[in-house]
């Protein structure tokens, strides 16, 4: 209806010139012997993608979509947007999606009625994906945007804004059961301080662990058992969020014992607020064990807020997809589009068109990376690079055979260390060139 | 002999123009109970006050001190630094000073010969020690300027570089205890990574757990007992720094089981680099039973390097001193001052002068943030701002008495919850000037 | 009526514990010959002060004012809205405020609708000037927040909307004109752009020049003598805007021939951003003569956006009013807030109390300023430290009476140049401590 | 001699996996119509590639070359670099070079025998050149790594100081004409600040123009014909560099009436320091007919400081390409490798296999460039985007026929403006990706 003349977007192939077609995303195309498509689980995030409106701080609503009519208000115009979201999902071949309750009903009342609201549109929801065989990848409750959460909702000195937060996740953990979900999320968006000098960051801190500790006995209770996540962000609406980064998170989960319920979703956009890479990140939790889905955008790295916008940088997309074959996939997990198109792409082409140059992107990066790694070039360099802790003294290091004292006898009289080796940083970054380029 | 002309440098109070006197620190007048100069054990940095040079990466050496004469060389300079640093320590009124093993003797041919000079500058020190009744904070050794660390010490790929740095981390703790050290600190310098093309950083962090994990080991062995510490940093000179802040490194030492072998070394530059203030750097160690010690300096938050300026800005002093005061104080720390005189500040005079403004900012902020704490103003702020926690719906979150469950029914039908209340951060702001300036 | 509870807001002294009375602010006080209050030449910005409603990127609106009666709307709210700001400024003591013209009325279907909202708007603004003898500081278009400016306004790649933003400014400046403001300012908020691959940067840069160069000649036209001002900011909303710091906006004036038409409204906050101090920008406006009006507020520099805070540091308050002394006062400008109470300050108390605390500052950073004045302290330290200029080589190349062969001829020979001295850095941070503490 | 085993680094092809073989840059093959090496005229950079040594601030030398002997020292050291030089210059292809007067030879006790030791260097660098055929792109004067420097050159306090860098220069600006240079550059590593509480920036800029004046006309005198430079950096090593990006010099330039003498000289990590984009940079030079030469290398956007590593990514090589092209070609200037293999990269393999790196990233990035210049794909969007202007409204409002009266005739009634078109920045991205990867 809305997107009728764009018909299904078709991979046309990279030398195609036709804007609206696939150049590399292929979903069918065998790839380290699976497809396309299950290494690229993409989901539509509901928000940028259906109630994005163009706005920045400065600037009123740009984007006026068809669905978004004026003589609708309330649950009618929450179900015409659901409607067009399924139909621009079909078109752009979507598999998944993901949401929070506010995107996709209005709130009431009180929780009573904003509860029978969501149960509505939560039915058309239901119908729409056993009609379209679309999936949840996540849901999550948007416990940040309402005044009142503005000192935070678990993290409020108020203890009536944690009961009304923890009300308002228990609904949005059911409904993402009931849509058979395959993961939860939780981005702690005003979990965090203004300033130290009115702030009692234990306190808050326990009091969100508190709260997902409620929410593990809850799953439990109902038997949910899709993927719990905690997505990291630095900064951003407040100055500093207790969910910083990727090593804090972990810090926070172990020493609350939350640790064995939760893996990490992990934003592009969010890694370089934090000043780490993508990669870096995605190591991290890879390293911990606790990789578990992933939000592709971008930001501007010489800007210094949250631009969410869609991922076109190749060397980003190609080892963001290295990391995830090297971590052997994402089990629970997909690649949500947390990405909004610019102010300035206020036209519905332009919400096509953004879409497609991120999938492209992360399909480009995946025959990038799937070549890397087939070929084991960097594998065999880390191989290479630390083989002597494979024999000797390294090995005795490793095995914890030795300490201060025979290591001190290794080398006390010692002229010169083994040779160090150089790092090849610059020959390794023209390596990955030749694989992008040829 | 090369600080006669500065004699003692005084206690002259706010009003005196003399430039070598303290108009603030008053070492034995009595704040909260105690002398000032119990609150601010004020250290002397070895590397920087004493064998900092003026350089810059564009710049070569400015600074010329009187000991530093050219008909002296290696062992010879090195005794002349030590007699000029304890007399500079007496001028000052320092009871306190840190230093790595590389700054106080010169590398021999190999580590016997490295360790026979550093014995030879221990037997000085030690006598110096005894003479004046100066202490030793902490020392640590310099295990990332040789090149033999260019790709890290304990997290090199090369296990004969993990060796020497053991075997040296060994030496410096043995001359730490020697000294009565009250601690011991790693600054992992060079444990962090170029690019992850090259990294495998869950063998190199492994490997740091284990070199520490040596080192308790050797200090239960020979009853060194003074406090280890680790000093967290984000980046420089590695682009990734293992120990990014004090979560991080929190979290790693409770996975590698380390917790209660360590405590963290605070710098203000450090933080702000981590993009974190002091004051949030300090309450996070405090938080979770880590702080140790201060590295008292500050950077210039325009710029994007470690800029070890020395610390005169009264707000971060204040801070600083008020989260210590809370936290009941540092225990075995102390305030050491890993600063350096800017590169055009290269004149003797400057060496006192900033030592003197670093001193003084510290005192400074000590009055004011014993008054802030006396007032309770801040505290009693806190316990209003939570007090819904104390009692009700928000005592019963606090005890786990209740779950999602009893928290839906809590605000299923309620039309408004309890009102929020203002953060009143400028207001906050506004009294902290006020405490300043009356 | 709405701050009937507040009264006038009183100066009570720095041991004051009322928290709705001035510590430092004493408008009448004689400082360096003159009352503070016009050395503080305070304005009410009416953008975040009357309409600011606390929203952020991720947050609704926290702040319900009083005067924002769901009764009222249109023109009928616009003008409850006068009265309380007037009231407001009244209670407050501001003698000066400054506005954009959608912030007092709103927009109606088309121009001609619109201008004459905001004559009716005007009508009361004039009659409540003449009434409590406050006076427009200055005047403003916002030609950002409206969706035609999506691509920019004078720098749009549609020309009707460069002739929109001609008319809109048009009648800024007749309103401007009509009610005595001082000034008027450009702040060019979408004037910049967000990709070079879609940028005619010549093309909208001379765009630019062509509508302030309009600006000029309507200006002469109609008989308006208030300064125009440029207020410079590097980023936000868009990712690089024109008028990116005080040197970027004097090389555009002057490459257009008009720089002898505008001066500089000097922002803290855009300072920073701009990777500058504050006190950085005001010395380069001077040094060129261009120093107009300042913007009162603060960022957070651990942050990357525009966080607009008011401003309660005092050393940036010293050295902002430092250098206006310096600079021999504002002319034409004076302090506007350009600030807003954080988005958890959303009480009507914090309306008071941050002004009240900016306010505060300033008064205190003048009365520093002004004794750093009298004393000449650093002034007699520049005096010393170029003197080598007033005679000799130093005289004559200040004099270009010698050219690069009689310096060579000076230098040709010597084994040593005259000694370079000292910057003193940390001495000089501490007599500023001393100032701010004594 | 020293590079005999790796011979000349020559064309392979893009499949090559010999390391030290070219797989992009293939000198003679035609672009555009004109062969590769006429649109990349690679420059080496004498600093880091014959001098560098791998130190940072935490970390003393990593890399030590065949060259520098130990048995070798002053002039003589100085002559088997120089011979090492070439033969690295011709092994790879390199046809220009850079330095500075203080790279190639020793300082002596006084400027005589400094300049006594330039010469005899020079006389070796002008034989090697007639072998060789390599030329000079162009020379520059160390004036900010000795201590003398400490407070500036030109713009230091002390007059003397300026009078020993005014002699350096017209030294440095000698030989460059001797070796026939075809420019010369002007970095003011310490011209700038480090605290405004200490400087007087206004005589200190007055004196930068001065020096540079003295320059222009030493040129005229001498008959030096080669093109002058400026190169802009935000800060480091000062605090806050006089030269802060290209908008700033273009500024100063004019204001002192140098702008017909100079052009700029852009470094890509300077531009991302000062928070802008190369290709921003050097469209702002070239809209002003001020694009000079590149220093071809590149930041890391995560550090806040000048990495200076070899320029790998293919976004900025592609877009340096394309702003260049589109600006009709760099005349007198070149592509310089400001650049450092990193400090683990201390092999002598790593000093070819990062120049190669680098000069692939240079090729490929040229070919994509050149593909979207003849496919005009970007200046089509271009015309149409800005096409109002070329008629109508927008037509006079480019000649100046209209004013603010007749603009706001035009729009006063109209219910909506033309419409608005999209920006398609995420279209444009993914043309972009197209191109690299087709």
């Amino acid at each position: 209806m809305y997107f009728d003349k764009y018909g299904p977007i078709k991979y046309e192939g990279k030398l195609s010139n036709n804007p609206f077609s696939f150049k590399y995303y292929n979903k069918d195309e065998m790839i380290l012997g699976k497809p396309m498509k299950e290494h690229l689980k993409f989901s539509m995030a509901y928000w940028h993608t259906m109630t994005g409106a163009g706005t920045d701080p400065f600037g009123a609503e740009t984007i006026d979509r068809p669905w978004d009519d004026v003589n609708l208000s309330g649950i009618d115009q929450a179900k015409a947007r659901i409607n067009a979201a399924f139909e621009f999902m079909q078109v752009m071949g979507f598999e998944y999606f993901c949401f929070h309750d506010r995107d996709i009903a209005p709130e009431g009342k009180n929780l009573a009625e904003t509860n029978k609201n969501l149960d509505e549109i939560v039915d058309l929801i239901e119908k729409k994906m056993a009609e379209t065989g679309i999936k949840l990848l996540w849901g999550t409750a948007n416990a940040f945007g309402h005044k009142r959460y503005v000192n935070g909702a678990s993290t409020s000195p108020n203890a009536d804004v944690f009961a009304y937060a923890a009300a308002q996740i228990k609904k949005a953990i059911e409904i993402t059961k009931r849509l058979n979900g395959s993961g939860y999320v939780f981005w702690g968006g005003r979990e965090g301080y203004e300033t130290l000098l009115n702030t009692n960051m234990k306190l808050e801190q326990e009091n969100f662990a508190r709260l997902l500790q409620m929410a593990v006995d809850y799953a439990k209770k109902i038997g949910f058992d899709g993927q719990f996540y905690i997505e990291p962000k630095p900064k951003e609406p407040t100055k500093h969020q207790y969910d910083f980064d990727c090593a804090t998170v972990i810090s926070f989960l172990v020493k609350y014992n939350l640790d064995k319920h939760f893996k990490l979703n992990i934003e592009t956009n969010h890694a370089t607020l934090a000043m780490h890479t993508i990669n870096h990140e995605i190591r991290i939790a890879a390293d911990n064990n606790m990789l578990g889905s992933v939000d592709a955008n971008q930001g501007d790295l010489l800007l210094g807020w949250d631009t969410d916008q869609f991922p076109t940088n190749i060397y980003d997309t190609t080892l963001v997809m290295y990391e995830i074959i090297r971590a052997g996939g994402l089990k629970t997990g997909g690649l949500n589009f947390d990405a909004k198109p610019r102010r300035a792409s206020f036209e519905l082409d332009d919400m096509l068109l953004s879409h497609i140059a991120g999938m492209d992107a992360f399909a480009a990066g995946l025959r990038i990376a799937a070549k890397l790694w087939e070929d084991q070039i960097l594998e065999i360099n880390l191989e290479n690079r630390y083989s002597s802790y494979k024999s000797g003294i390294g090995k005795k290091i490793i095995n914890r055979e030795v300490g201060f004292i025979e290591l001190e006898s290794y080398v006390f009289n010692k002229i010169e260390m083994d040779k160090n080796e150089s790092g090849k940083q610059e020959y390794l970054e023209s390596i990955i060139n030749q694989y992008i380029l040829k």
